[in-house]
């Protein structure tokens, strides 16, 4: 259930219906609009009784939740969630966000070179995985708490903000503390002792959908995020797994617009991912963009055959320059904008305060 | 295999090795390039001996062809196919295709009606079924002939081309001589006796990938139409099915790089069946024109809530009218464009001769 | 609807029905079942008016039908529909319908040898395509009615009923004239035009599901066929396209439980094409039979590395003998039984006749 | 690579192998085998060089392995493994193993009334969830270490093995000291996090495939497990992602013979996730058995109106005799037996021991 509070409530009015809904053994999510705050209601098993919380001064009404998933829904808050990451970097708002980098960080000088080439460009925020989910045991599992080290000195040198992939609680608790961004793979996107640790995170957290996850179910390991507390969740469209063979995995473009009718969340698209081919990429970055995404996770690598993985389908630098420009034209046309190279350069001295 | 033939060989040498060919008990198929002829070879089952066609007078090389397809490929033509349907009116060019109107041709009174708003709107194509495969046998089929002759009707008055849909070869027949477009359905993309009738058409063929095809099985279903001796073929994505719930089909839009890649065929995308979901058919119209689409394939109602079929997938006039705003400046972006108003105005007269 | 008739109603009065449904625009499908007859409504749009009809005599009640299926369903006929093909063999029935023989007719020396390798180890009826609906133009594309009289003579030597594939108007009808049994192939399930055409077949059809058919469309598709008339329809499954690799198909043999519930006609299993490999035919063909088929569809050629098509998912004869004791075996445990080898001896004086 | 030993070579030969590949930075696995002890190396990222080994005493070859996985292939163990759980119950031998009991863990009554109803049939090991991993976080998540604790009074109680599911390190811990085999769910079969914890275990695992996990990804999971040291791992097929809606998933049998090729590990079928329907666990039970699965994963509930998740699933002990009885004839069919009741009787006083 919802509790709508009236537009001229005082925060007394809502301190006090927040308590009394904890009273009665649930707990309670305030939720700030533009016009009156909205209080979400979870651990209720079945419906809640509207009765003691309707007569309760400032209350507007209380409204029964038609979906699964009660805080990620525009039944709670019709406002979009802009993430807001400091240093004048948003998700979610006009500006759309571009994070790119190495699928995983390998040396301090492939970051670093990847890191000036993609900011160079334009990029406010920087990806490269630390800890990596490898089909195979033999494969690079990633650096480590060293790699963390790495994307940390990034930021100090190049005032990029930092997203990077937590596998699991050990690793979250680094992630937070290292990184600005807590990634959570599609492989563990139904991994919910993570997602319940990310909800306690200090940091916003982006969700990729899982391979083969119903929106639905989408929206519902994001609802664990928020039941936990933590509201600033970003989520991203990576393709799913069809019987389709010239793509590694086919992108659900549809889901986006389907996501913001539903969801108040901000919602990435990686086209790395989804297509598994460079030359894929730039095309189907201009597609998201035109269908209304927040933003794209690319994987950008200066010696791609080189990359311990994912190689072939990482941009050049070149390549990603390109990209920049003919999204950036795309984005005028649905009223959004991607960040200048300049604003890029300002941001520096902040980054390395 | 290939012959491409020299750069100034002359028409009596083609002619030549297309006689040889035949000798040799296969099917040759000249298609000029814009530097010089090459000729794909069909009928044989096995690989072919280059010798006796490499010793022929012009004859530059004989390739042996990488591929399944052999006709539809890039390596048989490097230039795009433009299928011209008179009137200024070309497929694969520069300016985008915008074919739309109603699912099924129900009265004469509603494609007019539909006619009028789409035309206004700048569409210089018309679709609408006379014959609908529909899953029920008891749910409406189609006009028939007598919905044919609304189409030539609409035609005459509009100046529009007429794109509409074959079921078998009675109706292509029928199609073939009142439309402009013949058009095959998904349902029948592996009906191969009636691709081999369309390929011996006189009309250019609309070929709609299937709601399971590879990439392959599409081109080779294209190929099928070609090596009857059809070469205007347009392809047509339209979703395929998977597993998620939120649209009718997942549209697959990588589709369209990739076929561009290895085919000379332009392709076009639907939205109204990809999505099935009218609020969504705007959003993806963005993205296909941006992912390098060359033209939509739309439904369009004045009355979706009377429609006799697939009404709440088709758009009111006024937000074809927004599609056609918006996917403009996209286009523009693309280094495309969509045809004006105006010149969908200076065609009526022609269209009525 | 359904009009449900007395028990001891009298054949005038079920002629009487049947008439009045005419005269009000619809058309009337009188199903014997073993207590009482039931009749079919189809060709009314929306919902019938049962007035006029529940007042007739000899009239128990009107029943909505609650499923877009109506002559297909349980609701309609609770019997199992046995399809009787003379001289005892019958699918649907206790005994299981073993259909073998080579994915394509090509010679006589061929399918006499393999037929008289199925006929041995106890089939009944004899498969092999005429008509091969290929994925590729320029792959064997059958013998046509070559194929046809070879299989004539096939029936006459060994006395096995003949299952072969229609592909259009023009092959149903040779099908229909030298065959026993009308097969529909997967790529043709929605291919209604010729689903008409077998509605009006006087032989009894083997329909296949769609490689992506939901199962209401399969049941839809068979729905056509009766719709016209003809109610000897027998379902085949024969693996779905999923994102699967290690299999051609996922044989999904769930579906064979859920047809049983919903609809009365007999459903087989393809092994073969469902799982695309010779050596899991056999495990999967033990499955189908526990699960509750009806019978089974299998590719037997005695030289599978010469054959012309889909040579790999062929048994070899001593496979298919194989094959056939193991599935005996648990065709006794479900309270089935499959054709003695004996039998099939029997049969041949009265085939030959 | 994998070192094959001679059949006669000594213990200390085969520790002087493993000193060596230890001392070349890699991971040794010594697998004794029926006539020869194989032993598989992991640790490498490229090839091993052999040279430094097959001149050592005892080596007999060094074979390359040609998939991505070693420790699970039957390149390195020719014979099935066969799982001991103590008292007589095996995975993986003649006898199938049936695991039977409700989706979650109740209350003590609930289990006990459950437990005593499948043993009774025949069951050795009991089910029952006492962490569910559940797509909303408003339902039922389990009851946590109570639950375990119920779990071991079952198993003291009626002698039966426990199966119960890990989600996260924690629970992991808690359930190898309460629990007989460690299951690791559909949606953490890429939790490699998980996985690698699981390997650490002194219990065996039963690994269930993802919702779209390939045959290899599947098969690469498992390897996970066994590379950290632990070879005691089962396999469970419980259904894959499809577009299909008349199951819940679709059980791909065909996926069990295709272990068998590649793979020494046992595989179980889940028909009660894998079907979703209470009506078509049966049917789909005897196929499992019938293909050749290992044994079963089975849902019970003796009051499923009142289960806390998954009622609709669940069998009635009725239902789950009668399952036995019919599964028992399939598998004599296979070569295979099922536990006798009276084995159970008697399996009592060594379980309360």
């Amino acid at each position: 259930m919802l509790v709508m509070m009236q537009a001229h409530a005082a925060p007394d009015e809502i301190r006090a219906v927040c308590r009394k809904i904890e009273e009665l053994g649930y707990r309670a999510h305030p939720i700030p609009g533009s016009t009156r705050t909205a209080i979400g209601i979870t651990g209720n098993l079945g419906a809640v009784d509207p009765a003691p919380l309707q007569a309760m001064a400032g209350v507007a009404e209380c409204i029964p939740v038609s979906k699964p998933y009660k805080l990620v829904s525009r039944e709670l808050k019709e406002e979009n969630t802009v993430v807001d990451l400091g240093d004048g970097v948003r998700i979610g708002g006009e500006e759309l966000a571009i994070i790119a980098g190495p699928c995983a960080v390998e040396s301090r000088e492939q970051a670093f070179a990847i890191a000036a080439a993609v900011r160079a460009a334009g990029a406010r925020l920087f990806r490269g995985g630390a800890y990596k989910p490898r089909t195979s045991p033999y494969t690079f599992q990633g650096l480590g708490e060293e790699g963390l080290q790495i994307l940390a000195a990034v930021r100090a040198e190049f005032g990029l903000k930092i997203v990077t992939e937590a596998v699991d609680n050990e690793s979250l608790e680094l992630v937070e503390r290292y990184g600005d961004v807590i990634q959570i793979g599609a492989r563990n996107m139904q991994n919910f002792s993570l997602l319940k640790r990310a909800g306690r995170a200090g940091k916003p957290v982006l969700l990729k959908r899982g391979l083969s996850a119903t929106l639905d179910e989408f929206l519902m390991a994001a609802e664990y995020i928020l039941a936990e507390g933590n509201y600033n969740v970003i989520l991203c469209e990576r393709g799913v797994r069809t019987f389709t063979d010239h793509t590694r995995n086919t992108l659900d473009l549809a889901v986006i617009p389907a996501v913001k009718r539903l969801s108040h969340l901000p919602i990435l698209v990686d086209p790395s991912h989804g297509t598994g081919r460079r030359e894929k990429v730039l095309p189907l970055s201009r597609a998201a963009v035109a269908v209304g995404a927040d933003g794209l996770l690319l994987e950008v690598h200066h010696q791609p055959d080189q990359a311990l993985s994912d190689g072939y389908q990482s941009l050049l630098p070149a390549q990603f320059e390109q990209l920049i420009e003919e999204t950036r034209q795309i984005a005028t046309v649905v009223h959004r904008r991607l960040p200048s190279a300049r604003l890029a350069d300002r941001a520096v001295p902040t980054g390395q305060a």
